[in-house]
This record gives structure tokens, C-alpha cells and sequence, in this order.
């Protein structure tokens, strides 16, 4: 097979995936709202039935209403639903469709199953779908729904046109499905022009300007539009100098990658600088109580949102890692936001405040400082505080984004506050796009974690305005707007978007599992082959699943072990074994193995008492070595080497045995990969075989440095007899 | 006090330092071949005598001589004795001193205790001094012997006029006296403007360009000319793409370095790339037996003293940490060299061959191969194949300039080729110019270290020419030329110059120390206080003894201990403690320590067979761990935490208590710093007082770090109780 791109990889878009619906006769009417992404919907139908043989039949809101037999002759009907309160007019029998509604079409397209009066319910992200006498007919809430509900049947492929079925309803759990993109305007001579970027340069930016041609833009933007993604935020949450003033005299620039977004339903945030009033206004404070400061920040919004009329918001990082907040001015993390959410709000923007604050300064000599208790120790205070267009953004664990860690505590700990989590789709943590390593299932677990004594309260239903959210209202208090699911974006300028080919299935699962947390990982990866190989050798689907399924748990299983996290190389930026890489540094990120035992004890009997954070059971299942589930073990107790795990092994062995299989597992799927080069294109082979050859480079060394150093520390042999230098 | 400098510090030429020569009656009479040198001499005598109320006559070589009672008349004279074979003219009684002859002066002015005929037996590079009659008089070999004499009467300031004494001859050891700069033309993205530079940017480049202003490099020259250096590499021995045209393009700006150098005796050699007939002269190999690559470095070297007629040669890294060298054409080290050395024998040239050569893609699993064995492994078998204008540099340890190594065996295994040795000024593993670390006594102990049974063939020996040397002549060969001692520079664009401003000892005791290796490092201190604070109160003399006499014991004391080396931060460029920083690295340079113990077995009856590259009586010497000295222990054996040290303590006990204790040296040497504001001048004070506060941290960082290293790995408690954490 050869390559069906030039400059850049379709991904899960190439052509031929339209083809099941390109070769059919569709009719579309995206109603009198269609705005761009309505057009955009049209312009996808429009290209895939030339290229594939079908027709298109476009319905102009202004247009007569055809009869039901012309309807009836279209395999495929995508409409959006009429609004509420308006009656659909008729004349002389045929009904047309008016600049409000295409309610009289809906019935036409359903033979009357459904009455063309449901939009509100259906909501403006959302669609409805039947399969009615062989037709398959997409009913939106609005023209976001209209293009979901295409990519929806583009998805399902053949399958799109087979038995007949009553309506569905598909939609997203919550309003906010956010990529932030950690891109620099200008190259920092550190983290380069994507911080954390492992697929190249920037889309946006180069050599410090925002690139004049913006067409891969668009096609990133439609990417995210065919995922349900809608709002990413522009620039890195590390704002230097030059990527504030994208505020101010950066906008004409925002303003034209707001325009390459907008057809695909995402609104642009950018994450801003809480200095900029000094910075960027030269005042002499951005104290967020001072009057001149709310009002530069009042009139800074003015501006972005006219040069952006749907401009999404601003994204924070405030009093972390060095950047400037409130703490400056004796201020706390509500004061803050709240200034810029008041700003914002006559515009309808919203605030994401990142609560990431922790002592990045920490003795490594003090057990008792505890970075994992920084965020709820500091925000969990100040619940019921945020105005309600702040979303405090909370990351999915306590620590950073590492390849297992618990839950945060501080998701449900602030039923005040709307709170969105916050999800790493770029690897920083989990191989650097070098390894295979598919998070579907890792974002699984953590948005179907329950976090209350029955299982419910999971991370989706918290953040997404289920039962248990914000957004349903906690006992004393009014419900809140729903927020969602954030994530770090892990694209780049590289031919296949993300360096590793196979770490698209990550951007691809982010999108779907943000729609539907409760989809199954293994089957989005199906999809997205699918998609991605239309019409593929069977082979091609079992291969990718062979290297894909468990490949998360692969990776977990030759690096730091049982949940104790980082053991990273800050020499390569987080990449590789170091098994005391951080462990006498100042980021509070310890292992404090000794010859006797490994683990922070982060109990409250004897430890730092972070358990405590958590609701029941979770508090006393943690807190109890006996109870505390194996891959967190490392996370919560301070245990001897020889501790026998629930598994039956001890932690010693453990480490032994996890990290050889794993490598023995790397090795055979690698041999599997070469064994597939006559299913795959070959650009595509040779780069998944390039990156297989790297990795298995990389976990011999993280097998050899772990067990290693493990066996120098604690003196036990590797009861299999493997070499340990 | 207040600073007496605008733009940079005037290290220990200050002003002032000239007041006991400048007040006096000075006569000078630079001889027939003064040239620049000799012109130096009278500017600064015509400068200090103008400044502090002396008279300067100088006598023209086409002048007649004065009668004796005007010669007697002087209270210092400076002259160039006679070279051999001319006879001294005389008309009428009164002795002209000739084109070619000091002669009759020499006697006039000793009252003719020196018959003015020793010139070729004093050296050009030596002088004699003697004091007859209330007047000092220096009798110089040649214009440079002349420049060092003067500077030997301004070292001893009002000592050089006191009591009457007879000649006294003073000579360097060895001909070369060098310091090489890892100055990168193009500030380099990891290693900046200057390798391993802690003072700021290059003297010499800036931005990509040799500075059009070198006034500070004349300055420089000045310095170095006043402790004898007389030979400066230009540029980096890694040698990137801008550097590497220095030798073509850049030959003009070489030329102009060279110009601001030669007026104080000191030679500009280039650090050249090995693959220049590629890089830089589009040939397609650069194979030392290739006659157009013969022919390429020929034209090379021919434009090069074309351009600079007293070019001193080439400096080269081959072979080593990714430089180019002659293994990718199957040739050996031998035949690399002698290509350069023929392309500059007919100049006169001089090829430097670096030594440091090893596997730098060790892998760490390996024991058996020994980074310490390589530079002998490499070389002694090419013993006898370098040309005589080959000299090979080899560093003073077989590692890599740590703070305590074994002297390396290869200085003493070559008989038959020239070396050097190479020491390190710039403070790469001491401290980086932010702790204080006196550096004189360890190359005291480096240059007089006796590689023979009875002691002698020591360091300074065997690359100075003196018994035991190459340049004595080996049993069965002729003699070769001498060669000296090297060192890496540690200067910059500080005000400073070094960053560290007591780091200027640094570089006043290595060119004497290269000048007569048996100096005592501590008298040296004496000598550069009295130059840098003359006249200054007492207190300043005993705060610096205090500081700096055991400042390189202090450091080895609280960082890697017994002689294992590195424990360094590779995320911090080699500054500050991380234990297993290298542990597990690439770089061969390991520690090995598990709970039992630590150490690097180099024996040859369990280890690499290191300690079989020494003669008697140190391979016996090193090889039992019941005679391997104490500090160099751990560099030669892997012992238990609990062997017991010469010293009566044990390995681990010496660890805990070493490291603290030097903790402790440094918090008072830091209160007596604070003590003794009043007598140094403030910007001085200020400097070092902040270094010595960095000092203090790194020195609690390196101690808690090593403590709780070996506490974690040994589980043996400290008997003294303190905080291991």
C-alpha cells in the first residue's frame, strides 16, 4: 500500500473513509441557523458524493419543502431539528421549510416517527438517529449536532445503512471538550516550541510568529470537529513574554486561528498571564482587588471579544511553577480568578483556573510536606467562591499526569465549584510518542472511577453535570453550569500529526471518551482503525490491537512500579529511566527507597495523611496497606521490599518479574509489527517500526536500570535468575 | 577600600603592585633583539617609574654606553646578556653596546661579578638576578627571559632591593607553559560561549565573531606574560563548524589575536577539527595516508604562518566524544598526528595530540571495560611513532579532571614521545568558579608525584625535560625536545575575569607552577596577595590563607569521597551532588555502590587490570587494598561500608563524618569572610561573599545528599548521631 497523503497524514479522515456515505444519496438541510459549521457540514457531503458516486441534495431554509416521495428517494437525511416556539408554516399542502424550523421535514424523513418537535431536547451538541424503512436520518439539536451526527454515520460506516432501528440519542456528557495546546510563540531554549511537544513544531506558531498559512490549521480543526472536541486553548499555560501579548497586539493573529477553528465548532481560548496588567498595561500591580487592574482586564476582554466575537475564554495558571498569581498580593486563588471570570462575563466567556498549585521549591529532607495534599489543602477552602464561569481545572491525579496515580481527591471535594479534570493526551509521562502507549484505557478507569462509598460520583458524572456534580446541586446550594474534560493536546507539525503514528488513536479516544466516558477504550480503537483503514486486511485490525490493547499497562509494567510514579530522567526531559532522577530534587516527587523498603507513606497514621482527602471508602481502603489495591501501593505506603503483594509476589519479585515480561512483550510485538509489513502503508510501517525499534532500546534499559538499582538497594536476588548488574 | 578599576579588574597587576620598581632609578637596556617583548618591558618600566616618581633610561642598542658611574647610578638594572660568538666592540675606552652584545654592560653593572658571556647558558626563556653594591640587576637570555625578570623584581617588590646576594638563576622547567580556551566562536546551544566557562563570555568572541576590540585581550596577554605563560590555544578543542574555519576564513581574526598576544611572549596555536580537509576543503576523505589530504593540510598550515609568521600549531581532540579523528580510515593515532606535524614542521610548528580518548558509549552493565585504561591502552603501543614536532597531552588523571584521581600511568609510559600534561584551571568538577577551591596544592602534588620505584620520574620531570623525561632520552633512544604543562583556561568576560574572584590564584599559581613545579602552592598565595592588595592590611593576607590553603581538601571533603569521583549533576552541567548522576550513564564513570559497599575495582587480580598500567611501585602499591592510600581508595577498590580506612575509621563513618565536618570548615570560613568587610575592597568583598553563600548551600546539598546516599544504601547510622534524612 502506498501513502494517501502529500504534505501532511489524513489520520482517521482520509477520503476513503466517506466512502459508505459519499456513495449514497443524502440530503441535508442544516435549517436557518447553519452558520459555518453548517456549511462546513454541507462541504464535507458535497466532497465525499463526488468523489464516491453518491448525490447530494442541499435544502435551503429558503427553499420550497420537496415532496415526501423526493425525501423518501435519499438513503441518508441529516437535518437540524426546529426550534422551540415556532410553528412550522404550511402552504397549500406542501409544507415549507421556514427560516425557523425543518420540523415538517423531520416527519417527512421518519415517516412520521418523529414529529419534528423535539430540537430543545435533543440540544445543540446533539443528535438524534433512526433507521426508518432503509433510510438513515440524522436529527440535530443544532448545527455543532448536524456535523457530530455526520461523523457519527461516517463512523459507523456500512453498518450506518443496515437494519432499521427507532431513535437514538447520542450525547455528550458535558459541555466542555477541551484540548490546550502548550505551543510557544517564540522557541523556549528549554521546552523548545511545544512544551512537552513530541510531534514536532507547532501548528500554530513558527520562529516566533503565528504562521501566515493556517490550511493545516484547518484540517486540525476538522479533526477535532469529527471527535466532538470544541474549544482548545491557543498557548501554553507557561505564558512568556512574547506569548502574552497574543492579549494585545497579538489578536489580529487569534482572530484568523479563531476563523480556521470556527467551522468545526471549536472556540479559541488562550491562556494568559495573571501579570499581564504589569506586563502587558503597565500598571503597577495586578492585585485583583485594585480597580485599575479589573478594569484592564475589563477592557482587555472588550477587545479580544471584538476581534473574536466567539472567543471561548482564558485558561490560568496562576501561583505554579513560577508563574506570577495572586499569592503576590495576599490574595487567594478565588480572588484571582474571579477577576478575570467578571471580566469576561458580559461576553460569555469562561475562566479555566488550573488548580496545579503546589511547593515546586521542596527540601527533598521534609517527609512531611506532601505534594500530593497541595491542591485540595489549597483549593477545597475556597469551594463555593468561584463566580460560576470559572472552571477550577483539576488534573486527573494528584501529582502529574504520571502513568498510574489515584484520583484526585479535590474532583470531588468542592461541590460548589463547577470543576473540570484535566487529561494528558501528549506523553510526557507515558513514553513520548517514542512508545507505544494507548491511554484509552487509562482515561477510562479514572472518568468511571466512583469516588463515593456506593461507586457512584465517578470523575465523568462529577465533571460533566450527572448525578453528584456541580452541576445537579449539592444539598445547600443551586446547581452550577456543567463543565467536562480537558486535555493536553499531542500534536505537531510532523507528517503524522503526533510523531508516534499510532499515537493518534490518543487524540482520537480523547474526543470520543469526552462524548461518552463510559465507551469501551478496546472499542474506540476499532473505530478509529476503521477509519483510519478503511476497507483494511483483517490483519491490520488485529495487529494494531495486539500492540495497542494493554500497551498502557505494558509500559506501566517496565517503569517506576506500583503507582510510585516519576523515576523519569530530567536530563531528557522526563524521558527515560532515572531511577533517582527527582528523588533529591526540589519538585517533591519522591520514592525514598533505602535498603529496607520503597513507597511514600501517605497514610494518616503515619504519613503524610493525603488519605484523608478522600471521601469514605477510598479514605480507609488507602489508608490500610491490607486494602490498598497493588498498583497504588507504592503511592500510599512506605512497605519492605519483601512485602507480599495481594498478587502473592512480593513487592521485590514484582518489580523482578513485571519488568522482564515487559520487555519480553515489547519484543514480541515488535516482531509482530515486522511481521505486518504487507498491511500497512509502508511510511507508516517504517515509522511505527522505527519507534518500536526505540522503545524496546528504552525498556531494556528501564528493566535493567529498575531492577538494578532495586537489587543494589535491597540485596534480594531475582528468584528467576536473571542478570542484574 | 574602593575598587581601583572601571572596566575589569586588574587581577595582580594592579597599579600599585608596580610602586617598589616604579619609584626607583631604572635602567633597561632590552639588547639588539628586543622586538615586542622588549618594548613591553620598557612600557611598563615607563609607565611604572612615570606613575611612582622613578627614572627610566633605556639604552638603544645603537647607543653608547654609559660610563660605569652612571650605570652605578641605578638602583635596578634590566638588560639582555650577550649571545655567544659575539665579541663586545669598545672605542676609546668606552664599550658601545653593540647590534649584537649587552656584554660590557653586564659587567659594568655587577661591578663585574658577571662577565656578560653567559647569555646561551641563562636561556631566552631565563634570567639571572643578582643584587651588588645596593643594586639589582637582571641578566636575561632573551626578551622574554628579560619580561620574566622584570616580573620577578615586581613580585618581590621592596624584598628585590634589600640585602646584597650573588646570581641566582632562574629558568621554567619546560618550554611550553599553555593555557587552552574552550571558547566557541558561536555561542554553542548546550555549552554556551565557552566550554566550561564560569566567568562570563569570551575574551576573545562574542556573538559569533572575533571582537573587533581587543584591548582586554592585550590585557590578558599581559597577565599571562607576567607568570610565564607563552602559549595560548584559541579555541574550543571540540570543534564546531564556525570554529573550524578559523583556520581558513578566519586567519585574518587569528592574525589579530595573535597580535594582541605577542608583545607578551605568548604563541596562538588553533584547535583544528581533523576532518577540516573535508569540511573545509571539499576533499572527500580526510585520511591521514592520502596524499590530497597531505597536500590539503600542507597549503593549510603554509597560509596559517603566512599570516601569522609565529603561529605555534595545532591543538587536537581526535577520536574522542564524537570528534573526528583517524580511526574512520583505519589509521591509528600516529599516523593522524604525524599528518598535522609534517603539514607544520617546516614552520617550526607544534602539534598538541590530546589523549583523551575512551569509549564514550560505555555501556554501564559492563565492568570490564575501565574509561581509566583507555588513554594507555590507546597509546603506549604508538610509543616511538610521533614526530618529533608531536607532543602528546595527557591529562593528569585517567578520568577526567576530578577532584582526586590517581596521577595518570601513560605520562610515564612513553618514553619515547613528548608529553604534556594537562591541568584544569577552569573549575569544571572543583566548585565552577562558585566555591572556593584553591588549586595549587593538588597540582603541586600532581607535577612532584615520582611514577619511579625511588621516587623521581615525576610529573614535571618527564614533561620538562629534566631526568627521566623523553627529552633525557630514553636507554636506547635519542632525546627528544622537552615538552610542559597545559591547562584548560578559566577566564572570561567577567569583571573579574573568573567569576569566583579568589578563582584568579587559580591562574597565577598555574603559569608559576608550570614555571617551577617545586613552588610551594602556599608561598604562591603569599606572592599573589602581596601583587593583588599591596601595601594591604595584614587581615587581608590571613582572611585569603584562611580561605584557601586547604579550600581543595574542603571541597574533595564534602563531595565524592575517597576518590571515587563524579557524583555530579549531569542536568547542571557537573555542578552540584547527584549521587547516581552518572551511575547508570554512558560516560564509564561509575561508583558501583550497593547495600554492601562501593568502589571501582581497577586490580588486576579481580578488577580491569587498571592498576597494571604502573610501574613499581605502584601497581603492587594500588593493587593491595591494605597499601592504596585513603583517598584514593574507592578509585581502585570496591570495599564494604565498614572496611576500615588507614586513618582508623571506617569507609562509612568516613563519609558521615568528612562531609559534615567540611560542612562546618565552610560556615566559618563564611563568618570570617564577613569578619573582614573592612579590609578588602567592596565589589571584592561583595563577590565573594555571595559565592561563598552559594558555596554554603551546595556544600549542605552535597552533604545531605552523600549522607543520605550512603545511609540509604549501607543502613549503617552515623556514630555521631547527625540528621541523615
Amino acid at each position: 500500500m502506498s501513502a494517501d497523503h502529500s504534505t501532511w497524514h489524513p489520520a482517521w479522515l482520509p477520503e476513503a473513509a466517506f466512502g459508505p456515505v459519499g456513495s449514497r444519496r443524502v440530503l441535508v438541510a442544516p435549517g436557518p441557523d447553519a452558520g459555518p459549521v453548517g456549511r462546513t457540514v454541507v462541504d464535507e457531503l458535497r466532497t465525499a458524493t463526488a468523489q464516491h458516486g453518491g448525490t447530494l441534495t442541499v435544502l435551503d431554509p429558503s427553499a420550497e419543502l420537496p415532496d415526501g416521495a423526493i425525501v423518501r428517494a435519499h438513503d441518508l437525511v441529516l437535518l437540524v431539528a426546529p426550534r422551540a416556539g415556532r410553528a412550522a408554516p404550511t402552504s397549500g399542502g406542501r409544507v415549507h421549510p421556514s427560516s425557523s424550523t425543518n420540523a415538517p421535514l423531520v416527519a417527512l424523513a421518519t415517516d412520521g416517527v418523529l414529529d419534528g418537535t423535539s430540537g430543545p431536547e435533543i440540544g445543540t451538541d446533539a443528535f438524534l438517529r433512526i433507521r426508518q424503512d432503509g433510510r438513515s436520518v440524522v436529527v440535530a439539536g443544532g448545527a455543532a449536532g448536524l456535523l457530530y451526527g455526520l461523523h457519527a454515520v461516517v463512523r459507523d460506516g456500512e453498518r450506518a445503512f443496515g437494519t432499521d432501528h427507532g431513535p437514538q440519542h447520542d450525547l455528550p456528557v458535558a459541555p466542555v471538550r477541551m484540548l490546550d495546546h502548550w505551543d510557544n510563540v517564540d522557541v523556549h531554549p528549554v521546552m523548545g516550541q511545544v512544551e512537552r511537544g513530541y510531534a514536532g513544531g507547532s501548528l500554530f506558531y513558527d520562529a516566533g510568529e503565528v504562521r501566515d498559512d493556517l490550511t493545516r490549521v484547518g484540517a486540525y480543526a476538522r479533526l477535532l470537529g469529527s471527535i466532538g472536541v470544541n474549544a482548545v486553548a491557543l498557548n501554553n499555560v507557561n505564558v512568556h513574554a512574547t506569548e502574552a501579548r497574543l492579549l494585545t497586539d497579538g489578536l489580529g493573529d487569534v482572530a484568523r486561528l479563531a476563523d480556521a477553528f470556527r467551522p468545526h465548532g471549536v472556540r479559541a481560548y488562550l491562556s494568559v498571564s495573571f501579570a499581564s496588567p504589569m506586563a502587558l498595561g503597565g500598571l503597577a500591580t495586578a492585585d485583583p482587588l485594585d480597580a485599575d487592574v479589573q478594569r484592564w482586564w475589563a477592557q482587555a476582554a472588550d477587545r479580544v471579544w471584538a476581534a473574536v466575537p466567539d472567543f471561548g475564554g482564558f485558561l490560568v495558571k496562576a501561583d505554579s511553577e513560577g508563574q506570577p498569581g495572586p499569592f503576590a498580593y495576599g490574595r487567594d486563588h478565588a480572588d484571582g480568578a474571579n477577576l478575570l471570570a467578571r471580566a469576561v462575563a458580559p461576553h460569555g466567556g469562561t475562566v479555566f483556573w488550573r488548580a496545579f498549585v503546589y511547593d515546586h521549591q521542596q527540601d527533598w529532607r521534609d517527609r512531611r510536606t506532601d505534594r500530593a495534599r497541595a491542591a485540595h489543602d489549597h483549593f477545597t477552602p475556597l469551594d463555593g467562591r468561584f463566580d460560576t464561569n470559572v472552571v477550577l481545572q483539576v488534573k486527573h491525579g494528584p501529582l502529574d499526569f504520571q502513568t498510574r496515580e489515584a484520583v484526585s481527591p479535590v474532583l470531588a471535594a468542592m461541590p460548589r465549584t463547577r470543576v473540570a479534570v484535566e487529561l494528558q493526551v501528549t506523553q510526557e509521562y507515558t513514553g513520548q510518542q517514542q512508545h507505544v502507549c494507548y491511554l484509552g484505557p487509562s482515561w477510562s478507569e479514572i472518568l468511571r472511577f466512583g469516588l463515593a462509598e456506593d461507586g457512584t460520583r465517578t470523575v465523568a458524572q462529577i465533571v460533566s453535570g450527572l448525578p453528584g456534580s456541580p452541576a445537579s446541586g449539592p444539598p445547600d446550594a443551586d446547581p452550577l453550569p456543567a463543565a467536562g474534560v480537558v486535555a493536553v493536546s499531542n500534536v505537531g507539525d510532523d507528517v503524522f500529526w503526533t510523531g508516534h503514528p499510532l499515537a493518534q488513536a490518543n487524540l482520537y479516544a480523547f474526543g470520543r471518551l469526552a462524548w461518552d466516558p463510559d465507551a469501551d477504550p478496546v472499542a474506540l480503537l476499532d473505530e478509529w482503525v476503521d477509519l483510519t483503514f478503511p476497507g483494511a486486511d483483517p490483519r491490520v485490525r488485529s495487529t494494531l490491537h495486539a500492540l495497542m490493547d494493554d500497551s498502557w499497562r505494558t509500559y506501566e509494567a517496565y517503569t517506576a512500579p506500583l503507582g510510585v510514579g516519576f523515576m523519569v530522567d530530567p536530563l531528557r526531559g522526563h524521558y527515560g529511566p532515572n531511577v533517582d532522577g527527582y528523588e533529591y530534587s526540589r519538585w517533591g516527587t519522591y520514592h525514598f527507597a533505602d535498603r529496607d523498603g520503597i513507597g511514600v507513606d501517605r497514610t494518616r497514621a503515619t504519613g503524610t495523611g493525603f488519605t484523608g482527602q478522600y471521601a469514605a471508602p477510598w479514605r480507609d481502603l488507602y489508608e490500610d496497606v491490607a486494602t490498598c489495591p497493588d498498583e497504588l501501593l507504592l503511592f500510599f505506603h512506605h512497605v519492605p521490599w519483601e512485602h507480599r503483594l495481594h498478587s502473592g509476589t512480593t513487592v521485590v519479585q514484582h518489580v523482578y518479574d513485571s519488568r522482564a515480561d515487559a520487555v519480553d512483550v515489547v519484543e514480541r510485538l515488535r516482531q509482530h509489527w515486522a511481521d505486518a509489513a504487507d498491511v500497512f502503508p509502508a511510511d507508516w510501517h517504517a515509522r511505527v517500526g522505527e519507534r518500536l525499534d526505540e522503545q524496546l532500546r528504552s525498556a531494556v534499559e528501564w528493566r535493567d536500570q529498575v531492577r538494578t538499582y532495586v537489587y543494589r538497594k535491597s540485596g534480594v536476588p531475582d528468584a528467576q535468575g536473571r542478570p542484574i548488574y
